[in-house]
């Protein structure tokens, strides 16, 4: 199996990652709302004072073979605020193309995104989903993400602390 | 009536910001989620990369009295970001004390986060609400809001940007 590797987004991916924008709000059966350039991905991104983070996974190339890198997933996120816990992040959008599921590539990018909210001193990280979305919702589920709607009657997914170090392995 | 108030917090109001995040988290039935402190406020809201940004209510003594301005209510929110629209704000609080609601200091701080956005680019704000405070989602709905839960299964508040451009008087 090719291997895979997860890290920071560059300027250069934003074409892979609007790709993949638009790849995900089809799959959310959304895609007309997707007004986004990328342009504004770079800018907005990419600037003195970044809007988002995201984090790209990509397959990387099997010995022998020409072809190059490829992004097949991302999780773009931003740090947001609870004025109940303080500094947290929010994880805007997960994806992995459709073909790569099924090795752990989500998996791998949500670690991720715990690893950095530890230590940018977050206590928890939100992302929110769609209700008909079981795939999605059991994987968090299972990586120890609480369903806050059925708990309190938000619509939100939240790692908690100790999920997050569980996820980190700290 | 006394007057009101709307304006930018200063690292000062952080107790009075705290003692209303309390007041709400009651209301919500959800004050043992309460962590942060007045300390964690300061720190994270007025450093050099501020985490939020918020908006207070003050009334404004009348002449005579001796008591000074008094904050009432806050709006807390940060940018954030959208893979579909781009620069967002995410309105976390909003709050107004009980004694002083019905004198539109709600709508008055939404507008002021509406103009926030106008003026930073942004092409809409997100806020959650908890599905049994109809007070809350009556007032956002009559300030031009839509019910994301409702028309896609999200549950979010969204201000599209013809809301807040109307919010704003734009």
């Amino acid at each position: 199996m090719a291997s895979v590797r997860i890290r920071e987004a560059k300027e250069g991916d934003c074409g892979d990652i609007l790709r993949l924008i638009r790849e995900l709000a089809e799959y959310e059966k959304l895609s007309d709302q997707v007004k986004i350039s990328e342009e504004a991905l770079r800018a907005d991104g990419f600037g003195e004072n970044p809007f988002y983070q995201c984090l790209v996974a990509e397959i990387l190339p099997v010995p022998g073979e020409l072809q190059g890198p490829c992004v097949v997933g991302y999780g773009l996120y931003y740090f947001s605020y609870s004025t109940w816990k303080g500094r947290t992040i929010y994880l805007e959008d997960l994806y992995v193309m459709p073909e790569y599921r099924g090795q752990g590539i989500g998996s791998k990018i949500i670690k991720n995104v715990a690893e950095v909210a530890l230590d940018k001193g977050c206590s928890h990280f939100r992302l929110a989903v769609l209700d008909w979305n079981k795939r999605a919702m059991d994987l968090y589920k299972a990586l120890g993400a609480q369903d806050l709607t059925e708990a309190e009657g938000w619509h939100f997914f939240c790692f908690e602390e100790e999920a997050m170090r569980e996820l980190a392995g700290r």
